[in-house]
């Protein structure tokens, strides 16, 4: 029995959204060797969609080594759960029901496989090769369609009883405030700070303002891009857009420090193409709602991972964190 | 050298309170075996108390065995920084600025010293000792005079990176809501949900309605007993008190289960001697605020622990968790 070569062995990481799945096959340095994509939504059954994911990944797994160097397979989906091993009731997936998708992958390339909502994923990803290396507590929100989060405490993951911890998107901010679109509560954070909710109260306030730039765009190009590009132009309420997304966000990043009081929170995603017209009422909105002993302390940074590798760089990540 | 017979060894349990202190030997089963308590507030340097202290102790240590027998000394304080064995800048001690209370304490009584807020100390109580045995992912909340909390996740305490994590009391319930006595915060859950924040609470609606029993009594003697004594008799109005005290609690245990998913809350302090008056409206809100994935799985529990020996019993634990 020989030595196993540790800067060897890779990981196959597995990003699922509802129209793409991205893959990457990752060595120990956080390097992505090799990588491809799918059509998540070109597949009714979940049985189809792993044979032509394996279609699509054996090649490159031949390329890199055999079997033996593999080390796993990590997989960042929505509603994943890390203990079952399931993904259940996914709103934005092809498949419905209870899916036992780690089961199915095991059984098809013969390599034990990780999963754990995408969220999740991306922040074992920072804290492994991304902005949180050698952190042990701090919390990641992902800002794109929808908003999700994943938190590190005592340098692990929290998953809660049941594998669901996490969602802070759906926390709620302003009880009694807007109705999210799809799970009908009020006021939650994703209702206001998703690029879905920027759209919504972009919507709101050009109507409230006919002299607001917003106004020169129809209904359907109003998103936070063309929000972006108005507030670039100095468009007042283009920037009050983005002040109060922040003032929503900051709140609800000031329950979060007071919950576990992390050394950072790492921003991610789409809508942080915003900048500072994000950022700095983000950070004052968090401050002032703060106790004093933990204001100035917490670093708000924006991810530092190529957006592109991030979510396969996080689902690999799942293999070397058991 | 002899082997340790575990079942001899015992701990010093202390609990800091802004009035009283209370301190007790416990023993491997959660038996207190002799306790005892002195004023906090007699003594206006730590040191002074700290010899009180050992004044008071020694000769119960003296019955209970030698040094040898004991594995340690556990304090819960408010402020208390587990990382650094401080207590910093407590509203409610009368020793300011920050103080190396563990090292003092080592220093008097030649025996290790582990302290943590008394929140964190009733919750790994509650996990060795109480309604939480067995259980890995629980919060618990203590409603008296202000409002505390101790996370468990996956079998330990959060404590943050710099040790002052679990400070839900301090969470914003309501933004823009109502003004903090002490830390002048706007809307927190401890100006809703803490004995304090009920009697606000009780003295608005009284004002408002001539009609109820509230009005029967002198403004300083209205309080979370009063409201319960209207409340069972059945006065419509400080059932209301109860009611909306709970809401506010229920939608920031909402929130809370949504960041850790635990499998259960549990409430303790002298605000739940008001019962089912305030524990069904929680329990309503919290369920109305979840995520479906999240609904009627958390276990909404009172503490079992005798509150007398609680807080002994949750220092105590702290040496032996380590």
């Amino acid at each position: 029995m020989s030595l196993i070569d540790l800067s060897k062995q890779v990981a196959l990481g597995v990003d699922i959204g509802g129209t793409n799945t991205k893959f990457g096959i990752v060595n120990h340095r956080g390097e992505v060797l090799d990588k491809g994509n799918l059509k998540t939504d070109a597949y009714d059954k979940v049985e189809d969609f792993i044979d032509a994911l394996y279609e699509h990944v054996y090649p490159l797994m031949e390329k890199h080594g055999t079997e033996k160097h593999f080390d796993g397979i990590g997989v960042g989906a929505p509603n994943a759960n890390y203990y079952k091993g399931t993904i259940e009731l996914a709103p934005n997936l092809p498949w419905k029901g209870v899916i036992p998708f780690a089961e199915l992958m095991t059984a098809k390339f013969n390599l034990p496989c990780t999963i754990t909502n995408d969220a999740n994923a991306a922040a074992l990803g920072e804290m492994l090769f991304g902005a949180a290396r050698g952190m042990k507590d701090f919390i990641m929100i992902t800002l794109g369609t929808g908003v999700g989060s994943g938190i590190i405490a005592n340098g692990n993951l929290i998953y809660g009883h049941d594998g669901f911890a996490g969602e802070l998107g759906h926390t709620i901010v302003k009880p009694g405030g807007r109705k999210h679109w799809s799970t009908g509560s009020e006021g939650s954070l994703e209702a206001y700070a998703s690029a879905t909710g920027i759209t919504i109260t972009a919507k709101k306030m050009r109507a409230e303002f006919p002299e607001s730039m917003l106004n020169q765009y129809p209904e359907d190009e109003i998103n936070s891009k063309t929000v972006y590009e108005c507030a670039m132009k100095e468009d007042p309420i283009a920037i009050e857009v983005f002040r109060y997304t922040g003032q929503k966000l900051g709140e609800a990043l000031a329950n979060f420090v007071m919950f576990s009081s992390p050394q950072a929170i790492l921003l991610f995603g789409g809508v942080i193409k915003a900048g500072d017209f994000i950022l700095k009422p983000t950070k004052l909105h968090m401050e002032r709602n703060l106790l004093p002993i933990f204001r100035n302390k917490v670093q708000l940074v924006f991810s530092e991972l190529d957006e592109a590798d991030a979510a396969i760089l996080g689902a690999s990540a799942l293999v070397w964190e058991k």
